[in-house]
């Protein structure tokens, strides 16, 4: 099932993709005022006969997207989490080496932007740059939950654009602040849920940039695994429905080209994953 | 004024405290949910008049202290931003030299604690320490806020813990996994509005552990103010009410000491800040 956040005039809800209609279930289910309430509640293992009980009440061309959480309460992002894309920056000089724990960081949910909605290239920066990754969005939280037990905690996957700000995340060793920006994180277009992602560890990445395609990966580099970022996460964090994962970038960045390619106003940028569809954003000036 | 959040028999609320008493304004202005929500009213400017409308309602040892803000939307913490802190850290044999740009990370509200409840030390770690911090909360949100006008988007001040977990902290370049553990992050024990502190920049800070000071310095040693700090911060993210700034701690942690001493069950940590009081908190185990 896909499941989405959206807005239909001026009213902000969540519902499920039948085709190319939705079944508003924020209205159906006012008790659950967000996709991420619904995900924690008994109702979201129901979730077919729910859907399967209410005819569609929009098209989805009526609707604006949100992102797929819009106020995650956690979005731990990893870093350098692709084999590919972990020897482009050291072919890139960067003197990086495979740690022994994920490197994570943190991103705010106001940074994040819904599909088709515009990425913000800031005024102070022109060193936009694109990295396609696959979300997992948590279904159960939890506490150290063992690496055994990781994947019965997701709800569901997703396509992020951790969009970067390359000088910003350089003036310091910590790089929250090149990933942070307003306007800077797509999260969509919808969550697929686990039943339809037989293995999400085999999925297809592509990144276009006006059509071009400039990261072309697969989930099966990843240098730390999912459950092993769900278990790592959890020793740190109280996870809970809703927390979004963003799992890294594989090989195709801009900054490592020659010479270096930035996003500026007037592009389209979009990452496709295998079995989950197409996060597209244009790039607007602040 | 001094404004905190609290519990009382399993209520979250908000007020002022008078004395040794505590107007309960979230039963009296329950259109103001949070304190973060009064914060960002017009009637904020008028909290002397509301407050002396009421009387108190309950002492201040009736109540369960909350973290000041209980769930910022954003807590962005300023890294080795005292001279002194910085230089302890040289000499510890760290490679670090005082960027151009102020360096931040992010923590999340779910790993904060208010005044007296334990900070908790995680099963996964023994390296615990304390970073007593003077806490700016922004009153006035906004974008790109020069540092001329920065001190007008401040509500108050109060005291942060940003007790880290220096193994985790360590186990890649991004520090944010030491730095997020459930119940790492004490704040408060209240918010001193800014007409009660005449000068933030020169402010005695002091943090004990079982009443041996660990810590002794005071903010004139900040390396980038807190004008500069909200003026980067606001580049980046679109600052609102209730969100803070934790603006770094001085010398004297417990990782560069000769052997390094940790925080374990049965200690007591305080953070003692000129002006806004004492924010202390037991330590107990996972």
């Amino acid at each position: 099932m896909k499941l989405l956040s959206f807005s239909h005039q001026q009213r902000e809800s969540w519902g499920a993709v039948v085709n190319d209609a939705i079944v508003d279930l924020g209205k159906a289910l006012p008790h659950y005022p967000t996709l991420a309430d619904f995900i924690a509640s008994p109702d979201f293992a129901k979730r077919d006969q729910i859907v399967g009980g209410h005819k569609p009440d929009l098209k989805l061309s009526d609707i604006s997207y949100l992102p797929v959480i819009p106020r995650p309460e956690k979005i731990v992002c990893a870093v350098r989490n692709y084999l590919d894309h972990h020897k482009e920056a050291v072919a890139h000089g960067m003197d990086r080496q495979i740690t022994e724990f994920p490197p994570i960081f943190l991103r705010v949910w106001r940074s994040q932007v819904g599909h088709n909605q515009p990425v913000i290239r800031p005024k102070v920066s022109t060193h936009l740059d694109w990295e396609g990754e696959l979300a997992v969005v948590i279904g159960k939280g939890g506490r150290h939950i063992p690496e055994s037990e990781a994947m019965d905690h997701i709800a569901g996957y997703s396509i992020y654009n951790d969009v970067s700000v390359r000088d910003y995340q350089r003036h310091a060793q910590q790089i929250a602040a090149g990933k942070n920006f307003v306007g800077t994180g797509p999260f969509g277009p919808w969550l697929v849920t686990t039943d339809e992602v037989s293995d999400p560890t085999k999925l297809k990445l592509e990144t276009r940039v006006n059509g071009d395609i400039v990261q072309s990966s697969d989930t099966s580099f990843l240098i730390f695994s999912i459950p092993r970022l769900i278990n790592y996460a959890s020793e740190i964090f109280d996870l809970v429905p809703g927390d979004v994962i963003a799992t890294g970038t594989p090989a195709g960045v801009g900054f490592t080209r020659k010479p270096p390619i930035f996003l500026k106003a007037g592009d389209v940028v979009e990452v496709e994953i295998e079995k989950l569809g197409i996060l597209s954003n244009p790039v607007i000036d602040e």
